[in-house]
């Protein structure tokens, strides 16, 4: 058990990639609890690409975390001491924990309790059974809606959230297309998540592979990354399409902003629907999704996959991850059991 | 009553602006109808910016024009003869009636007929009480949907669809702002059409003029434009904004497409939704649009702009007025009476 709090804390925002002088690593003494308060040990920290937006100047759906502040994250802990009833000893509970391996909990600051569920890793109420799966479930169910057979393309499809969507589309009936970099992950998507077809964004002819693998166009476009990506799906946009705009990671390293798709008239041309979403506004769906989600991963019909970083002084590399495509599935850091 | 058809064909496909070598004026005998036809008089002609899509070489929600046929176009004209049932002698009908001084109707390229009101001009059936009135109705009432007090900026707005657009978020509670081309078409919206707000995108200073004019954000953007004005609205676009895609005549000319807005990933971070739509869709709105704009009109809330052009030899010159911005309202050419 440490006897110290280590925290990162937000020193220079970054331009592009985030590098060594943009977190400070802090070791603070381990709060103590004042009435209506709970600790909480940290277990596990989710690694977003939106973490990336929050630390812009700019205001996006949050707030950016101050200058001198502790890293914003979601991730996953065990109270330790509770002195507020909502909270009790032992409970795994879940929420914006930050990158801290202690946190203070209140009701002003509040996280989740987590519903456990025998012999399923914690890390995955951070992924398929939490937030992650809730974006791929919310993003293909209550705005994609594909109907059977219909061609729904996902791109980043080996990512946290495109692994799930692609997955869930498969499960409704739909054909899939994952666009992912490289052959290994092509491979997964085809082999192990069942994909129908996968595009090698890395690969010189991908805008062929792409054209080749959505012969009958694309009804529904679950879009992780933004770009020339993007723009070349939006060109394949069938008649009343539907673009799930869930992410644009591409852009988030970026100081300003790229322009749009060459394609935006399609969107016009083919009567398309584009809807912007943010997990956070869809809690209200979080029990319906994870219970579905969580029958389906008893059922072996859904894979949880993740990527696993050890140690949490590799918070600011793990990041990095993400946007160079190092991670497959759920990108977590492991802090402590 | 003249004794010859003048026709315009399609010679060339423009590159950017149609030309003098665009379209041949031809001139035929008067069509002599068959059993199932009827001779139409055309009578007015609309002119459209989508008129420009149809004439490039790639389809787009119609096949393109093809080279050596009559121009397709919307248009007005009455029965004068006629071997099928479902037309009578003396009627107004309106549908594409293409760029032709005579047209032969039939089961297979039917015209509708038009409830004539008392009092109207024929052009305003092809303008507010038409097409253009539909497609104002369906982009604001259906896709669009502004609460009383919620901010809708339109594009273009002294044009056909602007114009009627703005008028109907007015009468539904809305703030609108316009955007026009000029002091004068400014001034036409703020003290005519009684618009809260006009922003002249000719001026200077036109972007600190759109901030002023949506201080609390955009909720409703009726797009007709395109290119840095779409961008500058969406970077002004609140939560839950919605995006009424209906033209983006600044991409028409274009040989290649422009680059899509930089503020697209606004319609993430605000969770937008955005839709194209096609008046075509909707004529199943028809009659109820009608009926609603033509009570407005009656009560004096809502005026039908237009601006007519005089001569049928006149269309290839009247079509780029669309793009110049030269007219004000409904752009209709005067054919006969």
């Amino acid at each position: 058990m440490p006897d110290s709090n280590r925290r990162f804390i937000l020193r220079n925002r970054p331009v592009g990639r985030i590098s060594a002088d943009t977190f400070e690593l802090v070791e603070e003494a381990i709060p103590e609890i004042q009435a209506g308060e709970a600790l909480v040990r940290t277990q596990w920290i989710s690694l977003d690409p939106t973490n990336r937006g929050w630390i812009r100047e700019e205001p996006t759906y949050l707030p950016p975390v101050a200058i001198g502040e502790a890293m914003r994250g979601l991730g996953l802990g065990r109270v330790v001491a509770s002195r507020n009833d909502a909270y009790r000893e032992g409970q795994l509970v879940q929420g914006l924990i930050g990158w801290q391996e202690w946190a203070v909990v209140s009701d002003a600051a509040p996280l989740l309790p987590v519903a456990e569920v025998p012999g399923v890793s914690p890390s995955v109420y951070l992924g398929v059974l939490g937030m992650t799966g809730l974006t791929a479930w919310v993003g293909l169910k209550d705005i994609g809606r594909p109907l059977p057979g219909e061609t729904v393309v996902v791109s980043a499809a080996a990512g946290a959230v495109g692994s799930v969507a692609g997955q869930i589309a498969k499960i409704n009936g739909a054909r899939v297309v994952g666009i992912a970099g490289g052959g290994e992950k092509c491979a997964l998507l085809s082999e192990r998540l069942g994909f129908d077809a996968a595009v090698d964004h890395r690969a010189a002819d991908w805008h062929g592979q792409l054209i080749s693998a959505t012969a009958n166009g694309v009804d529904v476009d679950f879009e992780n990354v933004g770009g020339e990506i993007m723009d070349a799906v939006f060109a394949r946009l069938n008649l009343r399409a539907r673009v799930v705009l869930c992410g644009l990671i591409s852009a988030y390293n970026e100081a300003d902003p790229p322009p749009g798709p060459r394609s935006f008239i399609n969107l016009l041309v083919q009567r398309a629907r584009l809807q912007g979403f943010i997990v956070l506004d869809h809690f209200d769906r979080m029990t319906e999704a994870v219970t579905e989600l969580s029958g389906w991963m008893r059922e072996g019909k859904l894979e949880a996959l993740e990527t696993v970083v050890e140690g949490f002084e590799q918070l600011p590399s793990a990041i990095n991850m993400l946007f160079d495509g190092a991670n497959t599935g759920k990108l977590v850091l492991h802090v402590s059991d």
